[in-house]
Order: structure tokens, then sequence, then C-alpha cells
């Protein structure tokens, strides 16, 4: 799977900004291959990015329409199969993050087979895996784990691919996620791949490379959520990482969906991350931690991350207001 | 899926006793389940269970083939074919460990759809889990972990789930993998779950029970392994185990089909499966250690085990030589 860009964003009739965090995440990382949105009438998500109809985005060059957004009640409303399938037919492609596969709905896989387009499903792995072999390989790989789910990994792995671009250092993002697939124009959900093939899917993912090169490796879950632990251990050895960033959500109250569960201290977290990962790649560090402190004031989150620094013996910064360059400063280029 | 017995155990062509693994390990644990066995010209292996043709076993009153043999080449022979067709014209269902789903042969799935009766693919789970929720539930679990792949970890929970039931106190055996799923009648391929929802399928493979009672889940994998550790991670957070037994065999040279991987040792791998339990079970316990001594005289067994519990502090046992008497005596029951 090579999604080919630049895309337009299709928000369809998104009831609200956060329905649209995908196609958002994909603007705020690759805003030059967004060369629009197209909304229908009842859409309250606005990318600021110039309106396009079907029409005018074929005319404007775009190769893929970009099904970011949540769909109501998992189905696909016929109001955006017109337009999806008008795509198709004036030659664009289509990827979609949608829990319903676009592939199976007759009239779209039909229009993109007698045209030879491609019709992505980014949650529904459809490569052939194999199982982990554990064998070290060349290349370095620096992958971001969590205190608990969605606290910022795709976020910082990002960043980290910007800086190191911006000091000349080959480096590669690797997507496990809708968002981040849309981002690279390619990846595995490694959540939705057959248990046995996790770590699997993850060697192949981010393979041998050249010695000074860096893959970023987009985490997923965390070793301490009750839900997910095991797509995050999987991912942790298939990746077998020189280098972890610990992220984290200043003050967020319980884990993710578990009112029950409390979220870890980073001291907790490190010595059990490093055990995990130290089994594939001995070397295993952590350069850095990163928190997002948006709940924070100013003063609050330079307290935060100070204590977080001390605590961990590590570069902490929140990314947003302070950049990962410390954090680079801190891994074994 | 329940799978109804008495069986059928269809052993094919199955080249030596090896392919027939699963057949054998059905017919040691629920030999009164298993009427007969099938072999065709060439068949190497031998359950000393009568040999029946398909008629004989409809005869009997048979309820399931049960396919538990490695097929050659991963393709079902023509010569197998017509029997399993035979089977269903008889009125008997069909229960497949083969990776190659019988579900989808269209003379197979025809005719089970005429009659009404059932093909189960066991490794294939076809259910839709949740994710996992985390919360704890009562009822007791056992959950039996490795140092490695295949040390025995089904063998100690069937083992423990019989002395339960010769000492009066509920229990289930809870199958995770093909074998035993042959062996409980039902239960679910955890390694063939989406990944997201490992923990969630163990959640309702093992329910809410009464307080007095116990599930014995199967273990899968190892924490230890580089392959397969997602896996595991997956299962012991949805099993929320009271009690672990910590399995192993005696001399082996690496982990399994890793060569550069050593077996960790007994107390290096109690605190990293601790933490994992504690997660979604606080109170998690070791209560003893199982050993395949087979390669060992009984002196060297013996000598082998009072180590093993000399270093871990608990009792140690092969449960074929010793039973799981010991094991069972520290559990909080």
């Amino acid at each position: 799977m090579e999604i080919r860009h630049p895309y337009l964003m299709f928000l369809g009739d998104a009831p609200d900004q956060l329905a649209a965090k995908t196609a958002n995440g994909v603007k705020v990382w690759r805003e030059d291959w967004c060369l629009g949105q197209f909304r229908l009438p009842g859409c309250n998500a606005d990318l600021k990015l110039p309106d396009m109809s079907i029409e005018e985005a074929a005319a404007a060059g775009v190769k893929t329409v970009i099904l970011g957004v949540a769909n109501r009640g998992g189905f696909m409303p016929d109001s955006w199969l017109v337009e999806l399938e008008k795509a198709l037919d004036l030659g664009m492609e289509i990827a979609s993050g949608l829990h319903t596969r676009i592939s199976t709905i007759p009239s779209l896989a039909e229009k993109a087979k007698a045209k030879g387009l491609g019709l992505y499903d980014v949650r529904h792995p459809t490569g052939n895996f194999s199982i982990a072999n554990g064998k070290r390989r060349p290349g370095k790989r620096l992958l971001p784990v969590g205190t608990d789910c969605s606290v910022g990994k795709m976020f910082t792995a990002l960043a980290i691919e910007r800086e190191l671009h911006n000091r000349g250092v080959k480096a590669s993002f690797r997507a496990t996620g809708q968002t981040g697939i849309f981002i690279a124009g390619s990846g595995v959900s490694v959540d939705a791949v057959v248990a046995d093939f996790i770590s699997g899917a993850v060697e192949e993912l981010a393979p041998a490379n050249d010695a000074d090169h860096w893959d970023l490796v987009e985490g997923q879950g965390s070793l301490f959520h009750a839900s997910y632990a095991g797509v995050t251990m999987g991912l942790i050895h298939g990746a077998q990482p020189d280098a972890m960033v610990l992220c984290h959500e200043a003050n967020r109250p319980h884990m993710r969906g578990l009112p029950e569960y409390p979220v870890p201290s980073l001291s907790e977290c490190i010595p059990y991350y490093l055990q995990a990962a130290r089994l594939t790649n001995p070397d295993a560090q952590f350069v850095g931690v990163c928190v997002n402190t948006s709940s924070l004031d100013d003063a609050a989150a330079e307290d935060f991350l100070k204590k977080a620094s001390d605590e961990t013996g590590l570069p902490a910064v929140d990314p947003i207001r302070n950049g990962v360059g410390a954090i680079v400063d801190n891994m074994p280029l």
C-alpha cells in the first residue's frame, strides 16, 4: 500500500471538529499534501483548507481522497457514496480510516477495479505477515511509549522525525495507526493484525536499514492499559528500539476508558518498558520524556516538566511548547 | 461454538506420530469421548483407538469428526475430502484444527448448510469480541505461564482441573488453542484473534463465576518469547489470574524457534509475570512450578525439581512424574 498524494480531505457531514481528528492530524503534519477539504451540508468541522468539490479536486491534481472522519453509526451515507463514486470516475483513489471497509462496497469496488484504482482501508491490514524472528537488524529505531493510550506518541515520533531531518539525519516515520498511515502514505494498523503477527508486522514495517538511519516507529497503547497492552508488547518486541521516549499527559484522571485504573508514575513505567524492550534489543535506553501539558498554564507546565526530569533523570519536554530538541540531543545518533 | 462429542479422530494419511500431536492430546485427556480413529493408507500415526470407517463411526454414535492432524502443504487432499463429505452425509459434524478453513471448501460448506450441520475451524475465531474492560469479576482463575512456548502449560491446566475435580472443587478448563478446544469442546484460539481484542476475548472465555469456582485458563506463548509475547500479555490481563504456575522444560537449549535467545531463569520470570498480572489482579500470586523433566532420569529430575523449588520458594513438580497435588495444596482454594 502506497497512498499517493496530494490529498483531498473528505469531511462529509462531520458533526463536529472532533469527528475530523484524523483529517486534522494529516493537515498538521502534511499540509503540503492537503490541497483542499470537501464538506457536505451539515458539516461542522473545518480544517481551514480551501473548500473544493470533487471535480475541482480532480482538476487541481488530487490523487487520493482521504476519508479521515468518523461516520455516524458505522455506515456509509448515500450522500457520501455519490461523491466517492464521482471521485473514482474522475480517476482519484480513495483511502479510508473508517471501520466500514470501503473495498467491500460493491459500487466502489466495481468502479475501482474497472479503472485500476486503489481503495485503501487503512484500519484493515491486508498483508500476509510473518511470525517475528527476533533477529537483530541494522539501522536505529526510536519508539515512543506511554503511561497510557492517547498521550501524544504519534506526535512525538513525527516531531522527532522533523527535528532529525532539520539536523540532516536520515529518518523515517513508520506508521502503526490510521492517522499515521495517511501521514506516511503507508504503514500497518498493528492493532488490527492477527495477534500472532504483531511483532512480525512491525519487523516488516521497520526493516533493516543503514546503520545511521533512524526509524521513528509510531507507538500504540500502553503496557499499563488493561485492554491494549498485548498490542504494545508485540510492538516493542518487533521494533527492537534503541531509544524510547516516555509519553504522558499531565493531570489525566485515570487510564483512558478505565475509570478503575490509575495512571502509573513515570518512574514506575521506565523499568517495565526497559525490561520488555531489552528482550529483543539489550541496548534499549530511554532518551527523554514528552508530556502533553495542555491542561496547565506556562508556570505549572514548567514546574511539571522540571519534576518529570528530576524523577526520571531524562530531558522532559512538552513537544508543542518546547519542541523535541532536548530529546534529540540525548539520542545516540 | 460447542463441539459435540463423542468424536472420531481423523488421522488421514498422517506421515508420523508427531503429525497427530493434537489428536493424541485429545485422546489423552478425553479418551471417553474418542470412540475411534480413521486412518487412510499411508497413515503412520496410531492413537491406539479402534480403527473405524466413516460409516462405522456414524453407526457407533459419533457426533463430530475431529481433524487433529497436520495436512501436508496446507491443502486438503481429495482422499480426505471424499471421507469428510461422507461424514456430513451421515449426519456428523466436523471440527478442524487445520490452517486451511474447512468452512470455505465449497463441497463441505454446501452439504453442511443443507443439513444444518456445523463445520468448526477452531484455529479461526469467528466471534465478535469486545475490547477488554479490565473490570474485576468474581470467580477464581489460574493461569499457567511459561519460560518459553510449548513447555506444558495446557497439560498443567488440565492436570490441575482433574485434581480439583477429584477434590470436589468446582473447576473448568478454558481452552485458548486448538488442542485445548477439542478437549474442552469450546474455546477461542487467542493467537488468531485481532490484536486489539486479545484481552477482551479472554474476559469472555473465562467470565464471572461463583466465588468458589476455578477457571483453569490455558496459557499461550511466553512473555520472554520475541515472537509471541503480545499474545501472552493480553492473555494474562484478560485472565486476571489469582494464581499462576510457572512452566518450564528442563535442559531446553534456547527459546523455541529462536536460536539466539536463551531461556530465562525461573527467578527472572517470576517478578515480570507478577508485574504483568497484578495490573488487572493485584492479588495475583505464583502457586507452583511445573517442569517437563522428560529429558532427565529419575535422580536428575528430582534434583532439578529440588533446585527449582529452592530458587523460587514454590512447590515444583513434574506433572507426569509427580502429579500436581503439591501445587493444588498451595492454591488459595
